[in-house]
C-alpha cells in the first residue's frame, strides 16, 4: 500500500499568506497598535504554519533517503514512513524566532532610530540588554534540545547518556536567571506557614528545580508516545493552554469580570484597560513576561498544528524524538523565563500521571521492553493493552506495587492460578491504562481519548490555579 | 586492510588531567590571579583536548553504524572511515563553552555573593547583561553552524539551499552589535581621505558586511578540503594566529618593547603592566574584547589539536562539513564580537586565494565536478593535479581567464594542437595549484605544504597588520 502525502488545500493556504503579511506589516502603519510585536508574532506564526504544512511532506523523501524512516508498528502495511520530521518543525520554529528578534525589540529600535545623535541632559535610551539575553538564552536552549533530539534519532543514544544533556542545555537559562538576581524565595502554602513562615529561600535548590524542570518537560512528552499524533497533540494542547493563561495577563480593550468566586477564590478577576488589566493588575513586568511567553508559544502552536495535519492517523510522517525535545524545552523555557513554572506543571497533569505510572518500569522494578506501545490486532483493527512478561517471579516490593496499581484499576495482572505469583502485567503507560479502563479501541479513537484527557487536564489546571489556589495562598500568586 | 584507531599515550593524558584541574581551581585560591577566568579557560581547554582525543575514536563505530562513513578517495584500501566526527569536536567545544559561562562572569558573581542583602546609598552592582548577550549570541551562532554542518553531512543539502543559513545564523550576532549601538563607521585609509574624509558611516552596509563575513568564514574552510588533515590544520593555525594576536593586547607582568619600526610602523609597541599594556594602551574594553576572543579560541585549538591526531595521514576519521562550519563560525564570531574582522580576514589569506582561484568553477564558467581533490596514482603513491574536461569548447571569457591563470602559473591547460581550443584544465583549487607548481607529491607532503602556506600567510598577516598598516592608517587601528 503506497501512502501518499495528505493533500494540501491550496486555496486556504494562499489565502493565509496575505493575512500573515498584513499582521507583520500592521505594526509599521499608523496608528501603531498597542502591542505591535504581538501582531508581528501572529503574522510570523501564520507563515510558520504554512511553511510547516508545505515543507513536511516535501522533505519527507529526503529523510527516507538519509535512512531516517520507520515502520508504523500499529498498521498492517510495511511502507516506510519518514521519521524525525520534527526536525523540520524545529528548524522552522527556531528560524522564525530568530527573524522575530528585531520585532520583539522594535520599540527600542524605533527609539534608537529617532534619538538625536548628540544627547543633551539625561536623555539616555538604554537597550533592554537583559531582555535580549533572556531571549537569546531561550533560543540557545531550544537549539540544544533540537540538536539532542536529532542526535537521538540518528544515533539512538542510550537514555543514561542523554539524561544530563537537558541539564547542560538549561545552564544558559539559569545563568540569565541568576543575572537578574532571580528570586529563589518560595511562598509557603497557608497550612505550612506555622512551620516554615511565609517565605522560604531555596537558594541553589531552586536552580536544581529549574534544571530538573527542563529535564522533565523534554522527557515526559517523549515517553508518552507511540501512536499516531500522540506527541504533537499533547504539545499542541499544552501550548494552547499556556496561551490562554497568557491572555489573562494582557491589557484588553474590553472590560469584563470573571466570576472566580464560583471556583472558591475569594477575589474577583477583572479584565480590561491598558497596563491595568487582567491578572497583571498594572504590572508592566508581568505583561512583558506573558508577552514573551506568547512570542514563543504562538509559533509553536502553528508548527504543531501544521505537523499534526500530516501526522494524524494514518500518519504520513513521524515526529521522532526531535519534536518531543524541542516542544518540551519550549515549555520549560517559558515556564522559567516568564516565571510561571508551577502553573506550567499543572498543564502537564497527564504527563505527570504517565510518569508516575511508568516509574516501576523506568526504575527497573518491572521489566521494561523496548516498546511499550499498545498491541495491534490486524483482524479486529483494534488496540489492546500490551503486556510485559516476568521471566522470574517479581520481588515482594514489585508485587505489592503492582497489586495496588491493579486495585486502583491502573493495570491488569495475569496471576498464576496456583502459586498466586504475578506472571504478566500490562505495560505501565497512560495509553495502556486507557485501554484497560475503556476496553480495546481503534488507534484513531485512542489518540482522541488522549487529546480529551489532555484538555480535561488543562481545565482542571485552570480550576486549581485560579480557584483552589486561593485556599492555599493568600493574594495572587504565580 | 583494517585501520585501527591511532593509539593514545595514556601516561601523558592522565598527566594532563591534574594540570587542567589546577588551572580550573587556581582562580578560587588566594592570591587570585589578575586574569582568573583565563586560567579557568586554559584548564577547560586542556579538558576539552583530552575529551576530544578519547571520544573521537571511541564514537567512530557509532558513526559508521549510523551510516556516517566514507571511503578515503586518495588511498588504495576501501575501509569505511567514520565521517563527520567534527560533530564530536563541536559538541565538546560548545559544552565546555557553556560550562565556562559562570567562570567568564565569575568577577560579577563573586561581587553579587559578597554584596550585602540590603543596599544603602548608591552601591548598586550591575550584572554585565550586555556581555552576557554577546556570549549567548555567539554560542547560538556556533550551535546553528554545528547544526547546519551536521544536516549537510546527513542530508547532503544543495549549496544554494544552505547558503542563506549562515546569514540567518548571524542575525543574533548583528542584533547584539546593534544593541551596543555598534559603530558602523569605517576609518578611511590615508590615500583616500581626500575623497571620503576620515570616517565613512557604512550604516546597514556594515551589517551586510558582517553577515557576509560569517558566510565567507564558514564556507572558505569547507572548500579548501579533500586531503587528510587539511580542514582541521587550517582551523588550528588560524586559531593559533588569533590567539597570538589576542596576547598582544593582554596585560603582561613583564615589560618589553617590540621593534615595530623595523616593519615600517611609525609607533613602538610596549608590552607590560596591568590595564596599561600591549596594544590596549590602557583600554579596559580592548582587553575584555581580546579576553573574550581567547575564551573562544583556546578550546577551539584544543579540539582541533585533539582531532588532528586522529585525522592525520592516514586518516582514521573524517571531519565532515560539521567541523568546517563550526570552526569557520567561531572565527566569524570572534572577529565580529571582538571587533577585529579586518585583522581576522588577514589570517584567511590562503582561503581568500583559494576562493578567488575557485571563482571560475564556483560561478559556472569552468565545469565543476563533484570532487576537485587531486588525483591519486596507486602505482607511485603520489598525488597529481586533477583535471576538469570541457565537454564543449569554452566561451571567450573563460578562455581568456584560464589563459591568464595559466600565464600566472595557477593552472595547467591542455590545448588542442590544431584549433588551439582549451580541452582540459586543472581544477582551480590551492591544492592543485601546489601540485602544478611543486610537482606531484605524497598526500602527507601536500598537507604539510598547505600547513606551511597557512603559517606563511599568518606571518604575512602580522607584518601587514602591525607594519604596513601604519602606512595606510594613522595611529593604531583595529
Amino acid at each position: 500500500m503506497a501512502l501518499n502525502p495528505r493533500p494540501l488545500p491550496k486555496v486556504i493556504l494562499f489565502g493565509l499568506l496575505p493575512v500573515a503579511s498584513w499582521f507583520v506589516v500592521r505594526p509599521l502603519l499608523d496608528p501603531v497598535p498597542s502591542l505591535p510585536a504581538l501582531h508581528a508574532s501572529l503574522g510570523f506564526s501564520i507563515f510558520a504554519f504554512v511553511a510547516t504544512l508545505y515543507l513536511v511532506p516535501a522533505l519527507g523523501p529526503t529523510f527516507v533517503k538519509a535512512n531516517l524512516k520507520g515502520k508504523d508498528l500499529l498498521k498492517t502495511y510495511y511502507t516506510p514512513i519518514p521519521e524525525s520530521l520534527g526536525l523540520v518543525c524545529a528548524s522552522i520554529y527556531i528560524l522564525f524566532l530568530i527573524l522575530f528578534i528585531p520585532f520583539a525589540f522594535s520599540n527600542t529600535i524605533i527609539r534608537f532610530a529617532k534619538a538625536p545623535q548628540h544627547h543633551e541632559g539625561i536623555d539616555v535610551i538604554e537597550f533592554p540588554h537583559y531582555q535580549l539575553s533572556v531571549y537569546l538564552s531561550s533560543l540557545l536552549s531550544l537549539l540544544m534540545a533540537t540538536m539532542l533530539g536529532f542526535l537521538d534519532d540518528v544515533f539512538d543514544i542510550r537514555w543514561r547518556h542523554k539524561l544530563p544533556i537537558p541539564i547542560i542545555a538549561s545552564v544558559p537559562l539559569l545563568m540569565v536567571y541568576f543575572a537578574e538576581r532571580g528570586n529563589t524565595n518560595v511562598v509557603v502554602p497557608l497550612p505550612f506557614r506555622f512551620i516554615f513562615g511565609t517565605l522560604v529561600n531555596l537558594g541553589p535548590l531552586y536552580y536544581t528545580y529549574m534544571a530538573l524542570l527542563s529535564t522533565f518537560c523534554t522527557n515526559s512528552i517523549n515517553i508518552l508516545a507511540g501512536i499516531n499524533g500522540s506527541e504533537v497533540s499533547q504539545a499542541l494542547i499544552i501550548a494552547v493552554s499556556v496561551i490562554l493563561n497568557d491572555l489573562l495577563y494582557l491589557p484588553w480593550p474590553v472590560d469584563f469580570r470573571i466570576p472566580l468566586y464560583l471556583l472558591g477564590n475569594r477575589t474577583e478577576l477583572g479584565v480590561g484597560g491598558v497596563w491595568h488589566a487582567g491578572m497583571s493588575y498594572g504590572s508592566r513586568e508581568l505583561v512583558e513576561r506573558h508577552l514573551f511567553s506568547l512570542y514563543f508559544m504562538l509559533p509553536l502552536v502553528s508548527v504543531c498544528a501544521g505537523f499534526l495535519y500530516h501526522n494524524w492517523y494514518p500518519a504520513r510522517v513521524f515526529p521522532g524524538d526531535t519534536l518531543c525535545y524541542v516542544t518540551g524545552m519550549a515549555f520549560a523555557v517559558v515556564g522559567i523565563q516568564a516565571h510561571f513554572s508551577k502553573t506550567l506543571l499543572l498543564f502537564f497533569i497527564p504527563q505527570v500521571f504517565n510518569f508516575l505510572l511508568s516509574c516501576p518500569q523506568l526504575f527497573g522494578l518491572v521489566p521494561c521492553p523496548r516498546h511499550r506501545v499498545p498491541r495491534f490486532e490486524p483482524e479486529t483493527n483494534l488496540l489492546y493493552p500490551s503486556k510485559t512478561l516476568f521471566q522470574k517471579s517479581p520481588s515482594s516490593l514489585t508485587t505489592s506495587i503492582l497489586r495496588i496499581f491493579s486495585i486502583l484499576g491502573l493495570t491488569e495482572l495475569t496471576i498464576h492460578p496456583t502459586t498466586g505469583a504475578i506472571l504478566e502485567s500490562t505495560n505501565l503507560t497512560i495509553l495502556n491504562f486507557f485501554l484497560v479502563r475503556f476496553g480495546p479501541m481503534s488507534e484513531k479513537k485512542l489518540v482522541k481519548v488522549l487529546i480529551w484527557s489532555q484538555v480535561a487536564g488543562s481545565v482542571l489546571a485552570f480550576t486549581v490555579r485560579y480557584g483552589l489556589a486561593g485556599l492555599l495562598y493568600d493574594g495572587d500568586r504565580r
